[in-house]
């Protein structure tokens, strides 16, 4: 293109960096400079090179974000705020999805020329962040962690939650508890079944082995648990969900199977997803600020590549327990 | 960082212009080149300068997509595909929502570096058409399209299923039909519309005035407009929504509202989203191919960048009727 950032600088009255500066919105640039320097692009039809200005700075000012699968609606909840956050302090986002291949993703990300990167299906035995850390490409974990390399993390506590719907079903009468899951491999799941497990032994409860099911965190996997379950010749009367797109699952299969939800069984979820409020749906669920939760992984992540060295960040978001139509008291058998 | 693509051509024993097309999986370059000139990268820890590869050669392999609500459920439905089609064919995808005023949204896309971008989001009157025209942005349409300006389009033709689906409900005794339609500045919303109106002329109905009803594609939009056509004294015994985004919110409103779905009012969506089957929800709805539309758009949009001359495409997909438990004969007011 002919226009050059020369151009505009000549125009607006003002140095190259400085148009460089104002057209990426930087605080140091003044509303009114901004604006000159803007009204000279448009009258000369600039359009900066993106290439040109990320060999210049060094950095793409992009940001990816690995998930599993996009139409999780797990996920379409979290994209929404982190490309809002990120876009307002001036970020891309990227999409990225997971493969089987651990060691070609984090290839992959490598070479895309992302400025870092938001970490959203690490597992605990996952290779990405070992080779993210090893080619010093910056990264968040978001929701999930893995073992033996920290970062900066945006995680939920389970406990609050979930121990006080184990209070509320204990008080309605269910004994014969059971859940489904997330993979073993999750952080997530581990916590989850840990803090409910703690739950329980207050009340003197435990999972029975053969009430538990473990699988990805879909709407498929719950279905395929809660069918089973359900077939047991002494069903759980309450079926403790991963997550609230698991228990969707759940409620699918009881609706197969002719259990009336809550009347024969109940069932929790976690996460609190919009439709979990739907009058159609219902579902008593464990709720924490999963907006908020993902805005602040794109903050963090943006701290981290303007400010390689501060200190790590572990941010913990609080659980509480949300009681709808779907848990009520337990049938009797 | 210390390896340039220089010594990866020397450790290769290839040229430089062959390390990069080779790394960009170039049909031009023979597999067995390809294999050792990544087995070279890999040895020396090459990673390529995404943003030298863009100056090189002028173009990003990036495609935005532009979409209105990343939490919409019918965008989630379409990310997916297009995203997978996208990385299949060497492109990534760029997610790019609107904001209120197109004029800025088609400076940002055309700021951004851009090979192309999907527009998921237009209305008749948009002005993003016309500015990624004038500078020579190529775009697609997927779904919508603007009245004034032709590009490359994928879109739905939905007569045969709306007409399938009004003779069932005739059959099933109703007469007094409303509807819960799109935008009217949008040409899905338009083409919905005719097609129902068309449909119900074949069997001498109309769509009373006072039971249609018009706003966004979204479950809060189908639950106020329901909650209004149900609060009526004689309300219509079967609601035609804009899509199955907009029945959710329909199904939501009436049993809110204490109207049991099918027995008190009938529920038809647009689209099959996967959730419409679940059996918790079984939605009667028009099914199409929907992610084989998103998957077309990316092809298109790749071709189109390719070969800048190619003609113009522009592909319908033919909708069918889906009949579930939505739909039941009409009450008897």
């Amino acid at each position: 293109m002919a226009v050059t950032s020369r151009d505009v600088a000549r125009l607006a009255g003002v140095s190259q960096p400085t148009v460089s500066r104002a057209l990426r919105d930087d605080p140091r640039v003044s509303e009114d400079t901004k604006k000159r320097v803007r009204d000279a692009a448009v009258l000369l039809g600039y359009v900066p090179s993106e290439a040109g200005r990320a060999l210049s700075s060094g950095r793409t000012r992009r940001i990816g974000l690995l998930v599993t699968d996009l139409k999780n609606q797990f996920y379409s909840n979290i994209i929404a705020p982190v490309h809002d956050e990120l876009e307002g302090i001036g970020y891309q986002l990227m999409l990225h999805t997971e493969t089987a291949d651990n060691e070609t993703v984090a290839e992959r990300l490598i070479a895309n020329g992302l400025d870092g990167v938001i970490l959203a299906t690490t597992t605990v035995d996952s290779v990405a962040p070992l080779r993210l850390r090893d080619r010093s490409l910056p990264f968040v974990y978001f929701n999930r962690t893995a073992a033996y390399v920290d970062a900066d993390a945006t995680v939920v506590a389970p406990s609050r939650g979930l121990s006080e719907a184990v209070t509320r079903a204990v008080e309605l009468g269910h004994r014969r508890i059971g859940a489904v899951l997330g993979p073993s491999n999750t952080s997530t799941a581990q916590s989850r079944e840990l803090a409910l497990r703690a739950a329980l032994a207050e009340h003197g409860l435990v999972l029975e082995p053969d009430t538990v099911r473990r699988g990805p965190y879909d709407t498929a996997s719950g279905d395929a648990a809660t069918t089973e379950l359900l077939a047991m010749p002494a069903p759980p009367t309450l079926i403790f969900c991963g997550n609230d797109v698991v228990a969707y699952g759940a409620l699918n299969a009881a609706r197969r199977a002719g259990f009336d939800v809550p009347r024969d069984v109940s069932v929790v979820g976690f996460d609190d997803l919009p439709p979990a409020a739907w009058p159609i749906i219902e579902l008593t669920t464990i709720a924490y600020d999963l907006s908020g939760m993902a805005r602040e992984a794109a903050r963090l992540m943006a701290r981290r590549i303007e400010e390689p060295d501060a200190p790590l960040a572990h941010v913990e978001y609080e659980t509480s327990f949300v009681e709808r139509r779907t848990l009520a008291a337990a049938a009797s058998r």
